[in-house]
């Protein structure tokens, strides 16, 4: 097996586990032997059971020896709950480890150093992209930024109306679209609604399965305005905790929310446009459905531009088919 | 070569004469010698001019003998201005003949029997679909249903709107993207507007070359409103001719331009949405731009949808990156 193909197998494995492994990064690993076969897979164990390379390792036993390690992200180099994976990789005899995404943390990074003094051959950036723009993205992001990845994401006609003229919206989008929803919630740590949002739709804002049960893990769920909402809304319920927050700010809500990695925005035009216009995006996740609805209720409203110079500037960096849907991911102009 | 690769080759050449070959469809045809070589290439040539097929079949000369015809319409079986392609391809001895898409007109109709008759294998559907929704789109439309086929076409920001909200819209889109509308509007018979974008815009409405200089082939200009223009609009200015429509009614604007294959809506929000109310748009081209833009000004208004339930259904038929562009491409939900 070359390196790109053992690296998708590995980016399976850290897909598996995004959502569980707070406050360590999903990673994915595959150990191959001396002939390039696959001799173990691993990902990251919740917080205090072993990284991905050592669980990869530990199934591969001793066809590691002479072999390759193929991991997401560059092994650790310090000692947290868990001994370094860089010794492990050591212990183990692998000769070259190849991994996708460099560690931008200062006390875990030099993995790569320490395994290159131990006469290990190191190659990096196999599906670098990939990997960033994966499961790891949210935590490269806070590694760099110390604040939480806020992805807006929406649900639209083509011609960029998020509900009808009499205010439904049930459903826009397809099964397909929905379940791609679910998926996105349950690896969240937050969603943030607006008070409108609960006052229109009164969602309860869970992760939910393809069957309607829910998913084993709920992000916590937040509300924001200044307006009191009901005790009876449907997001006071017991499936998950929720928050509410009163206040128009999304500064203001991202201090409350900075322990957390993933936060997903799913306000309604008025809230979406403050965060917008305070620059605290980092990610647009739009689902366009193929239809045209027209009339006054668009996704958003204001986001704080009054001429095309001054235009939001994103970038396409991912368009998926979903069903009869298209999803569509965009990262600020700016950003590499 | 095998006859998906002479299909493409075939489709190029169709692709390439687009907009000329008026009251003729637009066909390639690739003639292979016995051996899969490609002996000859053809496009239709303009009116009065020798088809696809006998162009290539010229071409190949004597080693299309034993050969096969790559065609990407049925060979047509009548005598127009112009011998029936089927006799040409039976007196060159070709062994089979391949194409895409058989021919709905009932007069031309009929080439695969004749062929078959004459002992030449056929194999019919090579790339159906890519021929159907390329080159002969408008075509085949017109065949069918006897009417002109209309393309909606806009550009906006992911938001859905076409402009900011002090009516600035210069450029919402890439000139990747504007360069495709250029190509778009050279093959068309006609574009239409409504008075409100000449009031608005001052458009040319020209086909222009990236270098600023005018297409050879230049579409008819249709300006549609109850409104008076100004003798001093730039659409009446002497690149083209034009056309002025005093009424509101698409079904007006389709009946004056009965004669015409394919017609290039690019109204503004209020023309859009009477062809939309009126279900005469055969196709949507969206230019989507990775900007966002929020504020009042949207790519159409009304559609004639009050309830999500009674939203215009539309289908994905091909998604294309253009520069930092999206260009999506849709054709009614009921359509095959």
């Amino acid at each position: 097996m070359n390196y790109d193909d053992a690296m998708r197998s590995a980016i399976a494995q850290a897909d598996g586990v995004k959502g569980t492994t707070y406050p360590n990064p999903p990673v994915g690993a595959v150990i191959l032997d001396r002939d390039g076969h696959i001799a173990g897979v691993g990902a990251t164990q919740p917080a205090g059971g072993p990284h991905a390379e050592v669980v990869a390792l530990r199934r591969a036993g001793e066809r590691a020896l002479g072999g390759t390690a193929v991991v997401t992200l560059e092994p650790c180099n310090h000692h947290g709950r868990t001994p370094p994976c860089v010794d492990a990789l050591v212990a183990a005899g692998v000769a070259t480890v190849v991994y996708a995404v460099a560690d931008p943390n200062p006390i875990a990074a030099g993995g790569a150093k320490r395994l290159t003094n131990a006469g290990i051959s190191v190659e990096v950036g196999v599906l670098a992209e990939d990997v960033a723009g994966g499961a790891l993205r949210e935590w490269l992001h806070r590694q760099r930024t110390g604040r939480p990845h806020v992805t807006w994401k929406f649900a639209s006609s083509v011609d960029g109306r998020s509900a009808a003229a009499d205010g439904s919206s049930q459903w826009i989008t397809s099964e397909a679209a929905r379940a791609d929803v679910h998926r996105l919630r349950a690896v969240a740590d937050a969603i943030v609604v607006g008070t409108g949002t609960v006052f229109a739709d009164d969602p309860t804002l869970t992760a939910r399965l393809p069957d309607g049960s829910l998913a084993d893990r709920q992000p916590l769920r937040v509300v924001v305005g200044e307006r009191d909402i009901s005790q009876d809304a449907r997001v006071l319920n017991d499936d998950s905790r929720t928050m509410v927050i009163r206040t128009r700010d999304p500064h203001e809500v991202i201090r409350a929310l900075s322990d957390r990695t993933a936060v997903l925005l799913e306000g309604g035009p008025t809230l979406a446009g403050a965060f917008l216009r305070a620059g605290v995006v980092d990610r647009i996740l739009a689902y366009v459905a193929p239809i045209l609805l027209g009339g006054p209720i668009a996704a958003v409203d204001d986001v704080g531009v009054a001429s095309i110079v001054a235009a939001q500037r994103w970038r396409y960096d991912g368009i998926l088919r979903l069903g009869p849907d298209l999803r569509m991911s965009l990262v600020p102009a700016s950003s590499a």
